[in-house]
């Protein structure tokens, strides 16, 4: 095997993966484009890239890479189990609960793996506490999630007139999930980023890029990262879109 | 396993699925949001949210959940093969043939297993007589798809200007699928809406939305329920797109 | 603005784009990979290239990107209405009709363009006879479906016993959309290739790029370059998938 830049970057990011020669266009451009090029570069880190990554290969359904990039996410040591299991329930918000599933089963059956490749036996996943479901009074629960709405997209909150916005985004999406830990709000803006640009509904796109611009959480030459790795797993159609809506975005915190 | 309204409602909407106890925040936000709020809430039959998941599920590609989600449809008596397999070609016209091609071996698959859980022979797919594909004259069928596009969209047909238009929507899409019987106007309203939310095409998405509101065949009421059971199924992003389509359509219906 | 192969080949591939200093990294790779490395390659000629890119533009959703790349399309005299059009059908049957809708409005839109560009009227679409449909007994329609579906598929058709099937696949797709003229036969594999690797239902993944190579419509070489281009478009995650069924197609064709 080659042993260049390229290729020791590719088993950085994908440990235990034996990649053979590339013999088609696709494995080159996989080899130099997207290792030696996209992965290899600063301004981004590497846990960092590799949430924009799992978001992009769990929306896409590829069967192989997601197995991959989550053995490879949890081998490195870049990303916990607790951690990964908090993106599967921020990922299902933003991309739907049954893509959701599939990738906490990949998590299950790599993280099973890991263990019997290195003789141990695989620890059970922690048990939760009912302390991790926040106010159970409705109203406490409520009126958090209108502040963390706010705090998260720097808009005021829609009013609770239906039910996809009192019982989805006020008690669950904001009322929960953006509050919980184990993922930092950093985290959960770069994976909801990639998610938007995958799904492409115009409002949330620029609504949530420009929320992680203008509360200072993601820096200008982070998101110019996170738009090039999504465009390396996601095309660079959405790519593009993405992009304009970055600059949108940031030409606009200038003012 | 807990006996709580959630987990009863789960039984009710995924029957003969053991769901373990749920371990990771995923797996509690599935039994008591997924399940403890939105499939539980009235507002909408569980036929037709039913018809929104399936579409979700079918259309995400996720293995699991398509397999779980048809085999629910049909072990719970909720839904008949029959409107099952008209639900799949009207889910081909929007969302494309190779996810329909998937879900009808689906289809397939949990068909044989819920007739081997009880001990049963499977019953064969009916062979469909030339009766069923509506008048041959070109002529005939182009004026009545004319009359159901306008009867379905509320607006104008279109003219045969283009094969899209010409062969592919007078002549076929409302030249026969929305006429066939199996599944009513109503029902492949809610499919269609579903789909052009997740598809996001923005002026289908405002057209179809429009019309099931305008018409009538959907309350207010029954949409807004919709809204969150996509929003839940396919994310929230693209859910914030359909809510707004809504409240855009309920707006302009007042006038 | 740089005179660089890159930008030459940029400038080919989107005439009247004029591209901005790439200041971004992700504009320096649109700059670098797509267009200085993907689109200038041997091995797939630019029309082809340019069904790849229309079939992810437009099932991407990305709003800029189809506007240009449609426009692009016409410009460049690389291809034309009838064929355009064409394009738009068979696109329907495989992503959908919402996306399908899109694109028809941005080919109506770029073509106007186009001539006011030019100074020119724009001319309208031609008006379709019903000579263009197709035998209109049902029995003969079916006969021709079962035997196009076996000539383009290289498996047996199935039986006509479900709506989807029988309505679906034998009459309408197979039954006409295959045969319609405007578009080559080698033309429409490349359209369904890129669609089925987004849309990755995995059986109609395997059996269209199977039924490509080894009908000897695409060659390997070939293949191997839409893979490359629908990966740059479309994302390595989906290319992945669609790089795997081509070796798994192309170590069968050889036994």
């Amino acid at each position: 095997m080659d042993d260049t830049p390229a290729v020791r970057t590719l088993a950085e990011v994908l440990p235990t993966h034996e990649p053979p020669s590339p013999t088609t266009p696709f494995g080159r451009a996989a080899r130099d484009f997207l290792y030696g090029e996209v992965w290899s570069r600063p301004g981004l880190s590497r846990r960092d890239r590799r949430w924009v990554t799992l978001t992009c290969v769990a929306a896409a359904d590829s069967p192989q890479p997601i197995e991959d990039h989550v053995h490879a996410a949890l081998a490195s040591g870049d990303i916990g189990l607790e951690a990964m299991l908090e993106f599967v329930l921020h990922f299902a918000v933003y991309c739907g609960w049954p893509k959701a599933s599939h990738v906490e089963g990949a998590i299950a059956r790599q993280w099973d793996r890991l263990h019997r490749e290195r003789g141990e036996q695989t620890p059970s996943w922690p048990q939760l506490s009912d302390d991790t479901l926040g106010p159970a009074a409705w109203d406490e629960r409520f009126a958090r999630g209108v502040e963390e709405f706010i705090d998260v997209n720097l808009t005021p909150a829609p009013p609770p007139n239906s039910p996809y916005r009192h019982a989805g985004i006020l008690n669950f999406v904001f009322g929960h999930v953006w509050q919980r830990p184990g993922l930092t709000r950093r985290e959960r803006r770069i994976v909801t980023v990639a998610s938007v640009a995958l799904d492409d509904s115009p409002v949330p796109l620029q609504t949530h890029v420009r929320a992680a611009l203008h509360s200072g959480d993601l820096t200008k030459e982070e998101m110019d990262e996170i738009v090039l790795q999504f465009a390396a797993y996601y095309g660079f159609a959405k790519g593009e879109a993405l992009a304009d809506a970055v600059e949108t975005a940031w030409a606009s915190k200038a003012d």
